[in-house]
């Protein structure tokens, strides 16, 4: 399989590791074209996983060391994926709305935390980082295969598919503080650009909301702030024991 | 002045990029050795200010263009500061502790929310990533020039300079859910390596706390769990407006 270093208009994308190979395995199968082994690949309990996991779904596998000079420029890359683009329509429910993201790692990352948090469904307003390049899914841990993400042209557009949910932007002047604002079902939280935030106009959008912090720093890095508001809105839902203090 | 690429060992360090700078020369200015300009660094409002603060405090400044190709992979800085290393003590009071953290961005990063939300100081439990690095400075943002980063061999010989901390371990399998869990000042936010998380040992250390999240994630990035936490344990200290409800 001739495997070639990955451009944004391609329909191929690649998963780089074991972890975030099983991920694909695991969550996408039937989008998984291939799987890529290094020689040097001796973990015999992952590669029985991993070989088992690809009979059952017929996905052939190789081995070959030269792909991964080509996909990778770390050293412990022992095992990819490649993977099969594909378009995604995101369902009704709770959201997160990325409004020009610049940076690959961080929408991983934020992938991860949403996924964590039970935020499936990721709206992008374009122009905007790919949620497809090997980068991003890698920073995801492989949160990829299990979250939706739909780009939009204009933040209008998202909204006209989705007019019923609840819109928080998050902006440094949020007229309400995260903790004090009631989050009503569905509902939309909403992040801007790492360097520019969200555009000025979004201070008339639904509930503006600022997350507290002293003067110290301009502003939270993108993939924290989006946390936090995940955090603080799904908290107490993910079955944790009933409230306690401690002693 | 000759520039050579970072080493651990070194008694300098270097920051790189314009806000990074700043904030040295604003935070620690007579730890700033020198401010390295490039040729075609032309915002000359910024380039002002930095001469200014330069000449206030007796640091030489000088246009080299070959530093920067020692000192930054990136295309797009064009200053850097030569920082003097120095060691730091903890003060009492509220603390960071990171046991183990390998990732040199990670403690960038956290070092960023940490001054974001007060916690000036922070004990890093070797073996550990370099605080100094100017990779770590870079993530920082800056906020590398407002905290102090002791280092400490052992958890036990942090635990002997502050005996009256109260201690929360962050453990996946933590007893008590953050947003639960009643946060006595002065406390100790404990977190541990990326891969590894804290010892299992660390459950018998104050209380262990867990943050409540679905189980489609092993766990959630490092910087956003103790971001979160400290966002939490913070809540309502900085000016923010009485609570209010959205309407």
């Amino acid at each position: 399989m001739k495997v070639k270093r990955y451009k944004k208009d391609d329909d191929i994308t690649y998963s780089l590791g074991v972890t975030v190979t099983m991920e694909f395995l695991l969550g996408r199968p039937s989008d998984v074209k291939a799987v890529l082994l290094h020689p040097s690949f001796d973990s015999k309990e992952t590669l029985d996983k991993i070989l088992k996991l690809c009979r059952e779904n017929n996905i052939p596998t190789e081995i070959d060391a030269k792909a991964f000079n080509i996909l990778s420029q770390k050293e412990n890359c022992f095992v990819a994926g490649v993977i099969a683009k594909q378009p995604q329509t995101l369902r009704p429910g709770n959201h997160i709305v990325l409004v020009n993201p610049s940076n690959d790692g961080n929408m991983g990352t934020i992938m991860r935390s949403a996924l964590g948090f039970g935020f499936k469904d990721i709206a992008v307003i374009t122009p905007a980082a790919d949620p497809d390049d090997p980068k991003t899914i890698r920073a995801s841990m492989g949160a990829r295969a299990k979250v939706r993400v739909q780009m939009f042209g204009d933040f209008k557009d998202y909204r006209a598919v989705f007019p019923g949910n609840s819109l928080y932007p998050f902006m440094l002047d949020g007229s309400v503080m995260l903790g004090n604002v009631d989050i009503r079902e569905p509902f939309s939280l909403i992040f801007g650009n790492e360097a520019t935030g969200l555009p000025a106009w979004f201070s008339t959008v639904g509930t503006p909301v600022r997350i507290d912090h002293g003067h110290d720093i301009d502003s939270l890095n993108l993939p924290i702030a989006a946390s936090i508001a995940m955090y603080e809105s799904t908290k107490g839902k993910f079955g944790g024991m009933p409230a306690e203090v401690s002693s």
